[in-house]
């Protein structure tokens, strides 16, 4: 085959349409990756809205993507020295060119804030070529970081997708201990993969408030105690049905995994004094909202957390996840719904409304 | 002298009184206290306000408070284990009777949430006796945690007064590393001694914003390069001016420590992506503000860090800082009214009106 | 009845006896409880031999127990403020008289360290009361932590027991991270506990090396995805051994619970670089060992880390873990042994020889 | 000027030679810096000495170096993005090659163990060209980080040199608190630097310990309170010693700087229950030491952190403090011996000999 269909978002807001594109001429230290299975994700939607800046359309959607190595040119190594080749299942980090050579990479150590960054799927566009997972095939750049698979299988990886690596960091900076009680605020895939790794991390109680109501069981297959359908409860009294459940003083954790400016007050509010809130959820701009510092942050001693994309590590310790018996059991038992390339328009409204929890995309 | 002098709130907003009170028998373990120096901070001028909850007027203010022991009932050591003795240049720790024995003190080791601690001066009305430094004598309850004092005068030391312990307990939360650049907004004595400790724990540059204007030579005694009042530049303006002695980045850390809501979305827009802020000025409820979580917190990754109160290890240091010869050097410099017990009204309508950077009570 | 049985130590390595001692007058904020359940552990090996300093024999040994509360007089409270009630399923922290009050609990905030802490069956001797768990009855003096254990059997947390607190506090110093190695060095109670709980706070691979032969199905059972015995692989080739289960690269934490100097070495050289090594097992003096701090430490860029004795906030997450459902299913999977108070003799040679891997005392 | 004169290790223990080299033809982002100041630090006399493995000699020794870029072919950037220019004065990143695609560097974030790093007159040989800084012109690889001392002279940044990034490396691990006391073990470069980067860091109290006696003086020019001549007490008084000066407990915070295996067991017993140990100067391997892990390590709940190399961020944080007015005045007040490049030998001598507390080498 001498050329890779991709679904592709012409400009925001357009109907998604079904392009055929010529495969590349690999460089040193390039390869050709034959999709398996990518994945659609709250980003997609807000891609195809318009809500990110930045973004050069038309866009091959789809970051975290994994498959086949069709064609490897060159050397090409994961982070142990091993040589990738021909045939090996294998992922990659959807962020490329992280610099390691500015500021922020080398002085602060916040390479999630690297202004170099591009990302697969988001950021290079069908311009840069076949740089997005809703293809037959990516275009591995150098200087990407491949992983490889082993014995997981790339639709066992795309379970979790890009929301693992994204919940490893927000758990990272949770710093739950064992016995804690945790609250995650959200039930997308984040919010969900949150509540699978606070229980992995020795959460004695995790509970989970989001919607819609058909995700719900879905938080409890990811191992919430209780999940709470926020549609049936107003926001003014989530703080208490929380307390009612942590001891009367508010969660230790709460991670904030919804998009919705007024969840970061409530995380705040429904931690306990001196706790942790984690604040992942807004990706994008929903605009303001008011808050009460003294109430809020100061009187309560509390640690507020923003956490930016993911880098390597978390990657890496996604596949680890992903793959592992145990640790990976939950994102396994989780609804899927499979879509194929000519489905992609589909499989976005079912992400944009809710109907599914999780929607893969196989060429 | 078997009675004491107290200058006493009668209730809020009523003129200060001075009032004759009988000197306590004490009970083992207890020691009364003759004050050298008191000190009038904004928390009194808050009480005088009655803007805080819990308060049992009549009161007698003065929290920090530091003087001679009188006399000593029984068995009353430091925490090296050093028996009190009359004649002992003392301070006192203000905050009493945390319990140790509750959820906050001993599972979240966050002493200064305890529910049962009580301070000298704000939360012990004159009805407990002559709880409050403002007034000839002090009656040290069991359990106060009384430090000597040694060669470091009581004046001297309540020249940082409780701004200092609430300052290091500020720095401690800031974690400030050798070459930072920090910024502190507000310049009344927590802000002051914040600019102090900032430089103390090694920052490159300490940048200062605050009004009004007779303070901001003040901060640049404590050390701030540069100080800013406040009034010459509008809140929309000053991210900038941060920026431009901050590499374009803003800072590393930066610190509030002004009690106006507004001033905590200013800090989180002052520093830097993946940078640290440390609430601290928020004492008191001023209501709400609006921020937007997207822009000042989760894509900036930073982290903001609610800090109340301070426990016996920030006074402890306090102590030792206070008396230290470069360390103390910066408090020593600051200029410095004194009042008589008599005059102490007039000594809050100073503090009030921000006319004096710092006031004592001397009885 | 109005006299309680216990078992002693009367002298080091003096066979224990059973003595008859009346039951004691309770003071206000004291208690009485009766004996369901106590255990036997290394330490009581060592109290038995004599290896402990300021032992004030005789001892009525045992200092983790629960029961049920007897008599109550006055105000006893726990750290959520419920006041305990005669009949009441409980536990209570061993140690006893953490003085709050001192260097090392107030300013170094390492109550661990705190010299006036007294440990009921171990440095309370039987002239003190009836303070050891072999007995029918133990006598809670004032400001003894007592805690609810609901609906948690007493039996079913002492399967824990005293290791499971000393096991929180080795993994709070551990920081695991999701998706980390983790190699337990020593299989006894300490060490089995900990390899539960690096699996509970999200380790991927997690390895025991331990003896005797009789303990290996019992790390197994506890999580360990391998557990080997120690005798039979040289000390010599058991870094090779770790390695080739990690990467190459030795594990992320080693956890070390063996009370052998030589296991702390082996514990640095099991270690990835940068990784933790948490020293927990060193309970008692065994002298001294030789290391290469060039390349056991310094090159290696490792963080080892004492951890001594445990806090009421290990206690209380103790509780917590055993009494959980899935988090406390290791330990309710453990072979145990049961041993009536005339028979404690028995159990401490029966722990002593290794051949059971924990052994409960039932009056 | 076409060729290079440098001094040269031509094998272990052969005496210095002065060699010419021809310059570099530059390749794309490679620049050639006139040299204007090396130094010969304790590293150097170890490479004289053959004591580190994979060295290439013959080698130009001198890895921290500054001086003025003479010329730079193509785009050549600092961390701030700005290009670098000819004429601009510069030092850089001894360190090269640093991989940011390993394991050690990518998921450990551990990048001082990353095993592609060359260092410049240490592991790179004069077979690859101009590559240590006891030379006329040092050739700068792609890839090198330069970094711009703008009003600082070259002169005074080498008077800090490699102990400073050092030696900012292990204060960072030691995470001093204001009000701290701290004891440094070694007055060599890394122990003079740590020094005062303790007072920098706001210790109250600074203790130093080593020697030559010639070295005493300069340890209280950097800031000690006292340095003791490690020659005039017995290694077994100076746990007293310390005591006596740190409230009978040793100290918080102890760093070993010293090379010699036996004074990373003094820092342990230096250091006070619960306290940091830092070590940082087991640079080469001295051979085994004995200590006791029960009295030494686990009973005092210590942490001991090994520390090693220095990365980016440290040697970023060297050049601020370098030409910072205040916290770069200890490095000016230094004796320093100057030294042709003709005379490296005797330098090295001098060095060696501990005659001299730090010897430059100006071509």
């Amino acid at each position: 085959m001498r050329t890779s269909r991709a679904a592709i978002f012409p400009a925001p807001n357009r109907p998604v349409e079904l392009r055929e594109y010529a495969l590349p001429e690999l460089a040193a230290g390039e390869a050709l990756l034959r999709v398996d299975c990518s994945e659609v994700c709250g980003t997609d939607v807000h891609l195809h809205h318009g809500r990110l800046a930045g973004v050069p359309y038309p866009l091959i959607p789809g970051h975290v993507t994994a498959g086949t190595l069709e064609a490897v040119r060159g050397e090409l190594r994961d982070v142990e020295g091993v040589q990738l080749r021909e045939g090996d299942a294998v992922t990659f980090l959807d962020v490329h060119r992280t610099c390691h050579s500015c500021w922020y990479c080398l002085v602060a150590k916040a390479s999630t804030r690297c202004p170099a960054r591009k990302v697969y799927g988001i950021t290079y566009g069908a311009a840069d070529g076949l740089c997005g997972g809703w293809a037959d095939y990516v275009h591995l750049l150098a200087g990407t970081r491949v992983l490889r698979l082993g014995a997981t299988r790339p639709r066992d990886f795309l379970l979790g997708g890009c929301s693992l690596p994204t919940a490893l960091h927000a758990l990272e900076r949770a710093q739950v201990q064992i016995g804690d009680a945790v609250v995650v605020l959200g039930i997308g895939p984040v919010g969900l993969s949150c509540i699978a790794l606070a229980r992995a991390a020795g959460a004695a109680v995790v509970l989970a408030i989001g919607g819609p109501a058909n995700r719900v069981p879905a938080a409890l297959l990811m191992g919430a105690d209780e999940a709470l359908d926020l549609a049936t409860l107003p926001a003014g009294e989530r703080q208490a049905w929380i307390r009612q459940r942590t001891g009367g003083r508010g969660a230790d954790v709460v991670i904030e995994a919804t998009g919705a400016p007024e969840a970061v007050v409530q995380a705040m509010r429904g931690a306990r004094d001196a706790g942790r809130v984690v604040v992942v959820g807004q990706y994008t701009d929903h605009g303001e909202v008011a808050w009460n510092p003294h109430l809020d942050l100061n009187r309560k001693h509390l640690d507020v957390r923003g956490c930016w994309g993911s880098d390597y590590s978390h990657f890496h310790r996604a596949v680890q996840v992903a793959g592992h018996a145990t640790l990976g059991a939950p994102w396994r038992s989780l609804p899927v719904r499979e879509f194929a390339l000519a489905q992609a328009g589909e499989a976005l409204a079912a992400v944009a409304s809710g109907e599914v929890v999780k929607a893969l995309v196989i060429p």
